[in-house]
């Protein structure tokens, strides 16, 4: 919950994006683990040309960067941890289950989201490229075989683990980016598992709080 | 190292892989950080064919997984963080230094290893594919852009933060894969930074481990 006392935590967020993007940029997944803990932060927001010294932050110039007393972070998976390590409602405490945790928060950064990342490249940033065109069936196999396991798994269970975790919060963040209509009708137990996740009251505070930082269109 | 005692840490492996892929199978990562820290592990062995109930184990039947008495891990990223935190050598305790360390670990995962798999793809899977030779020069340009603030920060230090941690040895370790000849030439600092962690003494034990592992080629 952004506040108007001055909290200690400050993430960078954009003042801006094309609809398309709102609700998919970075800082939600912050914003998202702060509300399931109740944790009050501060966002500072950037516009399009980036203050020089903000690199120093974030070597891409990308959102969220991370500030909290001393501790200077960037990646949102990292921050996500960081976070984690708070508060066991987000990571257990005994090793297997964090350690499981754990898997699962990687696993979404690495396993599915360049797989997930190449076909919404295709769809929303290639536009007519010849490439794009002949890539796009077997990006869209690879990217299969990358939920399928998923698909499986989670037609049996409402979380990866036994509970909700960090891992939960980047795998249903990841699979939200999935636009792909007939790819989400492939995986009806991934379908139902993102809008479990996004029912959550912390994920919908998230969001509200993301749309509400950005500006108005230009008229 | 591996050792004809039995230690409690197992770690899997491939029997075989093609020539171009030794050295880079990812139990390398695992490999490198236990031997950074001396810990003794075993490898169980794959083959082509997975036993039914790895897939347990490992979603993707990929390797490595990790077993250490009740702690059952997949990913590259989440082994080594968990190899890290026995250790400070490898991931420092106090929270800002240990916060960077994990910064760096997930932007080799998400921020550079996508781009950098991506051209790796294209040069090594996807013989003369039509979508292939139309779509590299693009990736090229995405990943030198993913290489720049690397290359600028990397020219004037030896490791990411004040030492080495698991977010070197993550980056190195995923940076490995650049096998473009002219990116290389272009970013001698990365390169300089490649054979520095390849010169330490775990990373060479780790290394001849694996290689070690694989089966002769058959006649």
């Amino acid at each position: 919950m952004p506040t108007e006392f001055s909290p200690e935590i400050e993430i960078t967020a954009f003042a801006w994006v094309p609809p398309f993007a709102r609700g998919q940029v970075r800082d939600l997944r912050v914003r998202w683990a702060l509300e399931e803990i109740g944790l009050p932060y501060r966002t500072r927001l950037l516009g399009g040309e980036r203050p020089a010294d903000y690199f120093e932050e974030q070597p891409w110039g990308q959102v969220p960067a991370f500030r909290e007393g001393e501790v200077r972070l960037f990646e949102s998976g990292a921050i996500v941890l960081h976070i984690g390590e708070k508060d066991e409602r987000l990571l257990p405490r005994e090793a297997p289950a964090r350690g499981r945790a754990i898997c699962w928060l990687i696993a979404a950064l690495n396993s599915v989201e360049p797989s997930l990342g190449a076909l919404v490249e295709i769809d929303l940033f290639a536009g007519d490229a010849a490439w794009a065109k002949l890539a796009r069936p077997g990006k869209v196999t690879q990217l299969a075989g990358r939920l399928a396991p998923l698909e499986t798994r989670m037609a049996q269970r409402d979380w990866l683990e036994d509970r909700f975790t960090v891992g939960d919060l980047m795998m249903i963040a990841v699979l939200r980016s999935l636009t792909d209509q007939r790819l989400r009708e492939a995986h009806p137990a991934l379908a139902a598992y993102i809008a479990r996740g996004e029912a959550r009251p912390a994920f919908q505070r998230a969001l509200a709080a993301q749309l509400a930082d950005f500006i108005p269109d230009p008229l």
